[in-house]
């Protein structure tokens, strides 16, 4: 299978910025040593542009989507018309329990598009996503 | 005249997505179909990202725009910033009826800042705006 | 094809009352010009009385009508189920834009039961939702 | 016992229109059956307008109603207000089972005022709430 | 000068419902002694039908208007666009406190466009707002 | 047939508590009489436990369920899940109009997955409701 | 009789401050002037301190109030309370139509303990309210 | 390790019930097919009482909680309370996709207390929650 | 005198959970140390079940109840109509100051129904609560 | 121990207002009675002026404070950032049970920076809440 | 230039009460050194009484105010109304970023009456203010 | 010291647009300008691009920031992470009193994570803004 991990706005800080929240790990060497733990052919795309994020995942061929759309998820009806409109299963993806923050993160406007949802594992969570589609 | 149909994100995909919504016609040939029928000179522009189709409204030089902002009809402000300050008048524009769809598609931030709406008549909504410059 | 303009309350003040928002010419004038510009038989009723205006689309038998509610657009859940009821298509049309007045003139109940919806073109807006019957 | 089943706005298309909803039964044929159930004198008064109702209730000289008010049931205060003045009884009566549909029919403003309420059996609604008055 | 007051539903029934909240006295009496404490000609018009209260007001040819609306008060968008599009004045009215009842009361779509308010006095409120023309 | 009537919290003191609310009859008199009037075989079960409510609804293997379910009507997504998820219908039930009462008591999480409604006529409600099943 | 007109925060400033919404006339002067237009003996009281307005109030022995409480009207549950427990009658008073004006207004928390309330008249709404007292 | 799945109401219904939603593998089955993929002691418990699920998590003495708490997931400040106070991990499970079902879903109250969240797999989002524990 | 003090859900873990809230002393301790310092008969119960402590309450034959419903207090109607039910007088107590802590606790359904509350001083709270009936 | 009593508007009228709610009692001859009972030294002050109460309780020198602040309760900022201010403790009061009230009265925004509170026993509230200080 | 800075409730404690909000320095430390650094005339005035904050920008004759409200800034409309009465700028200040505190701080009922704002600077925040002033 | 101004969506537009509310002179005139008034180094950046506003951000290497995020400010939750996740001060800047515009521009996004706020002055809240960090 060809899979895909998508991550938005702020999401290349990883390992830097707030690192009480999100831990101390960078996405490339989190990317790096997943890729060892799954068979399936696994790529990885970041941008904060909202609408790249869209042009990605529109022209994406492959099996499925792991997405983490960090602020966008609680703002963006685009992308969630962009999700609706595809036609392989997009898991959502938070590191943190975005329940236990602040109240505008509680809605996200992507879930009712996506096939699941797994958050507060860290960045655990992309891998158990990843299992939706490699158990 | 020189008017311009702009449309926002994943209106790319027409034809392609959701059809029992949206309809089978591309709005490529759904364009050269509708330029026959006015004289004016008719652009057309596409785009995902929120601010490029605000650099489009602010640099186009034209008499007349007609939009379709997508998912961005519900959440930019900058958007109906950007419609609030040009000199032309700016028609809204809906395949679907929205009203008739899920809550957060009730409310158009443009809506106030535009010239007026039109809704609900599938692709023709674009041919019924444009009238509006052309009777 | 046999059509209906059907106005609701205080539309026969239209030329007289509040000529910033409305406009000074008549409705019959106007009216009057515009059978000229279809070749649809085009009927007109106006009626300043919820119940009335229902028993009238009750009753009409044609091939579309050409609603502007007024007042009622926003109160009347048994203005909605009525049209919900009629097997013909109908169009809601408002002369100003509503969504740039006060805040309870921004939720239709009609909308979502509506073929489709014109506003903010002043009374040519009448015109463009009957091109929807006679392109 | 002289007792009178009073239907507001769009009941009197009751078997023509949303059979889904309102099943294939006209109110006439049914009146008619449940006439000889009953051993009070019934009456059947029907009217789009708001304002009739009210004249009607104001004036019915009898021991009880029953009363579908159709979509006054969410929107009239003076229904209301005419129904509180009364000193006779009023059952208020739904077809179907209003709090499963859209959610503006959700809330009545009639039965705080009204002695019950019995919803959800389609036309033997009515049957039902005339037991009350005759058991 | 010349002067109406205008009631709308269920206040017809003054003096015989609620007496607790309305008190004894029917309106025929009380307007037929109010015509002797001033000197303008007095009218009074009742209905119960919202759209006849617009008819009314839209063809009166007088000086000024007292209206107590009754339930339209808090429901009518319609017969707000109708005092705002007359050119005499308008005196809301209300016999009872109504920010002291049910709290569906406390909103008045009138009072804004509406040149004052009187409100709690009984049957006297009416003498008080004619006092407005006739000092 | 055979069916049950189920009820829930509190309402084993039907006879004893507010009977200026409930009325002075006990509910074992009335089930009783009740049983007298209709032909169906009846059963009785209350409890105040919630989830006991739910064990008997699950096990109970009948025609029909006449339900007051007391205080977790406003409360309980378990008790509508396990409604929702019976093949039997259930009606909802209430002794007094809640409507009228405390407004944490107007909204039921119940009555949309459960076939009818009957409220306001005291003890009698649950004798119209059993009419459902056997007219 | 022995009545006093109190006037809350800023009320000092009339014929000064925001002329186009209260007028040209000081208070001063329209004190002088109304105390010749009524019999009763006519007290006058200002305030910009809550505090001073409720001393005032359990202090006043008379006959009755007409207050206008300016910015307090839709702040103060002190004064709510204080009004609540005088033994005599107070009307409240404010000189434009609060109700056209911005939305924290539109909320009186001391209209439910008044026994009437006269706004929209200008300066003149103090006269109709004494009015009350004195026909 | 020793783990705990726990069920709340209604969830011995799995493969019984609304199977559109839920599917049509029963909860012991499935539960039998996972003890072979996990090295974990595995238990099970299933309660439709609130309170015993309390309980059960109070007295439990292993490492971890997989737990689908159902309709009490929306309702039980008590549930959440209990999680708060225990010391070992909590992971809420949900069958379907919550998000895109009625609205009283959306809210969980026990989401922020809990170390994560799996939801939208089907009876498979026990097994990835179960993988928190056994990677 | 007779009296009972009855801790609802998660308080029979007292002195154990969450010790910064609620303190290091056990309920146990705390309850043998209090009845030496009141003269009345002193009963204790607790129940993590909602329909338990409505029968225990229900049941119980003394002169008064101090009632801590911990998680309860928040959202049960059944509770509530229980203690309107009963004849004797009930205290609320809370052993923090639960308007300091998440707004979903700051609801009280129980409040309205009691005769008095008392929090905010640890395990202190019950015994000024027991002041009331010895003071 | 020194400690005060301070009481907020119109508490200056216990005994004389409203008496079904606040009894017979003047607050003078409790205050006396009241000292009798306490070992502690006892002060006691009452203000209508918000301000002046802030000033007395910046300015008191002493080891605690029982507060009823009247209608300040539920309005005033200046007095809750002013306790939050204070070293000493404060314990809210109230005599009669305000959730019981009208609700504006059900929100306090003293009682989150309050050490406790006792409300709903009338004037043995106070003494309740001194025996926080001298148990 | 005569500049006046006017503090509200509570800030004659600055450098004393919650340090870590406010910070160490004293008003009056604070207010020394400042005016070393400006060339206007700069007064200072501080109360915690609304009604004498009132009083002050009533009667002060200058050319402009940097105004702290304190608590009042959210809940008097008073001082609301005063300040749009003066016919000199007022700058609005904060010392902390008030956005990033309590939910009923986040609503200014000034700043629409106000020139500008400043606010999170620390008492920075009153030199910037006056720079509007004196730049 | 090296600091950076940014701006957001159709701020290139200043002195263009709207200029009753925004003024005639251009950003790029001010900025000229206000360089000779600091010492400072000075850096400009604008962008209608949400997500490239972030990416400069992201890599902006320098002392601080003066951001004026125009639509973006209501809307986006990824600018607000960015900014949480920077290590340098920054200062939000409007232009107008955004407080005395439209409804859905009263509340900020960002405030909360800023270090402080200055609107209201016109182009001079830059400034202003700047002497954070060069006083």
């Amino acid at each position: 299978m060809k899979l895909s991990i998508v991550n938005g706005p702020n999401l290349n800080l990883l390992g830097q910025r707030e690192q009480g929240v999100y831990g101390y790990c960078s996405m490339e060497n989190y990317f790096e040593e997943i890729q060892s733990r799954f068979t399936s052919e696994l790529l990885y795309f970041q941008s904060n542009v909202e609408g790249e994020l869209i042009n990605y995942l529109q022209e994406f061929s492959g099996d499925g989507i792991v997405l983490n759309a960090g602020g966008y998820t609680h703002t963006s009806v685009a992308l969630r018309d962009c999700i609706a409109a595809l036609s392989i299963p997009v898991i959502e993806v938070h590191i943190s329990n975005v329940a236990a923050r602040e109240s505008f993160r509680h809605h996200s406007l992507l879930t009712p598009v996506c096939e699941g949802l797994v958050m507060g594992f860290g960045l655990e969570s992309y891998a158990l996503a990843l299992r939706f589609f490699e158990p």
